[in-house]
């Protein structure tokens, strides 16, 4: 495919997407601007309400699956094709931005209006997926509703899920008929999805720093996480001389500085690792900390890199310790593999990208996302934009709304791609029918 | 004198010691056997009315000062001689031991005890002080009662402090009706007492260590404590790459290192150092510290060396956060001066020890106490007896009985020595009327 060949004439509408982004964020907004859409709470169904609005209102036929993820479906004039599906989610964490999540939502809707608009139907189906509770702020654990769809997670697993007022997903569910039968429906079938695409904000600082426009998303990072507890002995701070002391945040404190030290390290593959949480017992000012415990999370796309620098943390960890007759307690609290996304559909991004004039890179998530788990059943692609100064999770997150045009565009572009192969030149495409096809 | 001529034929009452030491401890105990008897609270007042009866019962005329400190008072033959006073206080800090502070003072009225039982008037007049408040729990501010009698510190500040509750000194002390003059009445003369010696548990591991039964303490470390807070940037853990990070913890924890590093060289005075609390914003795995806030505390008898190590740990915050573009703000909690006590009544308490064959040791304290402020108007002695394991402020807070009762002999052996000086051979004894003098 020569890049004008990859071109649609079809352009999304930058105003009305930006209309309903703003829309969707009043939903749940607080005093502070952050926006609060914890999953299943009444603003989190009142934006899945606004987004069934949306879509039926552009002639887009909705429906609700077993866990409550809704599915947005234009028929394609090969009906028993498989779908080309674009989404995201629009649940939130607490105080959150109004872009994560919302803007791959929103694209969505737009590209598919836009096709819709166009009057020809696409010679594939096209679903708009908008996912539930995929923040982890609720229940925990991230992904719930593409975990469902694709299969990742066994519906009980899913159902006992618990809250932290020990509300269980199942219960919640069941108050609206949903029970287990359903939530296993929920997994769509190998062949259903052909490809899925995802448009969501970096939530880091690489597009900003770099001066680009979008980011064409290689792999996952998924990520590995340790609880490390050092336990010594609480002394008077000032009674107790250096020599005689069993202080569980000296250890803590090398170990925190070991985990930025092999990370900076230089490796094929990156890894970054972060202690973003640290507590020590009893606290006081007066008084050698007697345990600490710090919480570790490291990532990278490389799960050899990732474990070779996991080693090397507990190694350390279990150093420190040794040499300071502490003892140490080490807990994996996470452990998942990182995920390649399909690499023609990276390069279909990319194409698309360089035949708009988008400034883009080649670059991978450190962050979890739908497409992740939407990878095992389909050809899965993720594009960024940039986030302003990296920040997300907060109510100063922002991305400017020509790049979030810029990226529904490259959306558009990929999915008419994709969804009217007709007009794409062979080799471009890769077969139908996803990985397990 | 002689080691023999030191020697009174008066002896202390163990199990008298025991007994009353064991009243005591049932005042504000609690289920888990800690001692709750927070400064002026309802136990606090229970416990002094305890002490007084016991005064009161050994014929020993009892008042209070102005800012609730006791006093018991035996006349001595000259009546205006400078005093020979001892004591300590029984407050607690909230689940406390049932050694700290109380023992000092059961021993004091042990000793008293024993004298006026003999039926022979002391030289000097004796006294017995149970200081309020010497436990920082309430106020944030430690030896109250010391201070106000030694006009250590303002009668107006001491009025001014304030618990967690809001409530100020002053307020509670005006419901018994104390106003600014009973306070500022409380700070007794110059000369009024000539001497004051306290026995206290160690609250450290140093004599358990070297199988010492009494520490005769030489100066008083006083601590100087900062608060040190690098702020960063909160980015996201798994989307912000190793280099464009500013991570506050990551300084922070080096800082500990240091600060543990610089104390632990070789000093003609030894410095300790502790980071006993930290604290980190926002505290999420999944984010970069963008705030990292620790307290540390810095002791030694020598001020130089401990301003030494102070610079150094200022010099490596800055360094630290300078390297790292990382804003520091540094706060100087307090900065006390080291207080030596008295080298002739160190002196005379070596002598008591040899004597009366108790392995001892010339010692440092690292922690704060009475002897400290009321070193400022009389010729000041401390006495250490063992704590278990080191452990204070804890309900497993434990001191042998024996030794108790060793320390307890030794004070009344000084105290014989300063009270009765028509038994002590020429030069044992400083002359009456403190530094001041």
């Amino acid at each position: 495919m020569a890049p004008t060949q990859a071109l649609t004439s079809l352009r999304i509408d930058p105003e009305r997407l930006a209309r309903d982004l703003a829309g969707l964020a009043r939903i749940g907004i607080g005093d502070d601007g952050g926006v609060n859409r914890l999953a299943f709470s009444l603003a989190d169904l009142r934006g899945r309400h606004y987004m069934i609005h949306l879509l039926q209102r552009a002639g887009i036929a909705v429906h609700m699956d077993g866990i409550g993820n809704l599915i947005g479906r234009i028929a394609g004039r090969d009906p028993g094709a498989p779908a080309v599906a674009i989404g995201s989610h629009i649940d939130s964490v607490p105080g959150g931005g109004r872009f994560d999540g919302s803007v791959g939502v929103v694209a969505a809707l737009e590209v598919a209006r836009t096709i819709r608009e166009a009057g020809t139907p696409p010679d594939r189906p096209l679903e708009v997926l908008i996912f539930v509770a995929e923040e982890s702020s609720r229940f925990g654990f991230s992904t719930i509703g593409s975990s469902a769809m694709a299969g990742d997670t066994e519906p009980d697993h899913l159902l006992g899920l618990t809250d932290r007022g020990g509300r269980r997903l199942g219960d919640i569910l069941a108050r609206f008929g949903i029970d287990r039968e359903d939530v296993a429906a929920a997994r769509r079938a190998p062949g259903q999805i052909g490809h899925y695409l995802e448009l969501h904000i970096e939530q880091g600082r690489v597009l900003v720093e770099e001066g680009k426009r979008v980011g064409v998303v290689r792999a996952v990072a998924a990520p590995c996480r340790l609880k490390v507890t050092f336990i010594g002995r609480a002394d008077h701070s000032g009674a107790t001389p250096m020599e005689l002391r069993r202080d569980a945040l000296a250890a803590a404190a090398r170990l925190v500085a070991f985990v930025e030290d092999v990370c900076r390290r230089e490796r094929p593959t990156p890894v970054v690792g972060t202690v973003g949480a640290i507590e020590v017992k009893p606290g006081a000012m007066n008084v050698v900390p007697g345990e600490a415990t710090v919480w570790i999370d490291m990532r990278s796309t490389s799960r050899p890199e990732r474990d070779t620098v996991r080693d090397a943390v507990l190694d350390a960890a279990r150093r420190l310790a040794g040499d300071r007759m502490l003892r140490v307690a080490i807990e994996t609290v996470m452990e998942d593999d990182p995920v390649p996304l399909d690499p023609a559909v990276c390069a279909l991004l990319e194409r698309c990208c360089t035949a708009r004039g988008v400034p883009y890179r080649v670059m991978d998530s450190g962050a979890g996302h739908d497409a992740m788990k939407m990878a095992r059943i389909a050809r899965a692609g993720l594009l960024f934009v940039p986030s302003r100064e990296g920040v997300s999770h907060n109510p100063l997150e922002w991305t400017a709304l020509p790049d979030i045009a810029a990226g529904a565009q490259i959306l558009l572009d990929a999915v008419h791609a994709l969804a009217a192969p007709t007009v794409a030149a062979p080799g471009v495409l890769a077969a139908p029918g996803g990985p397990h096809a």
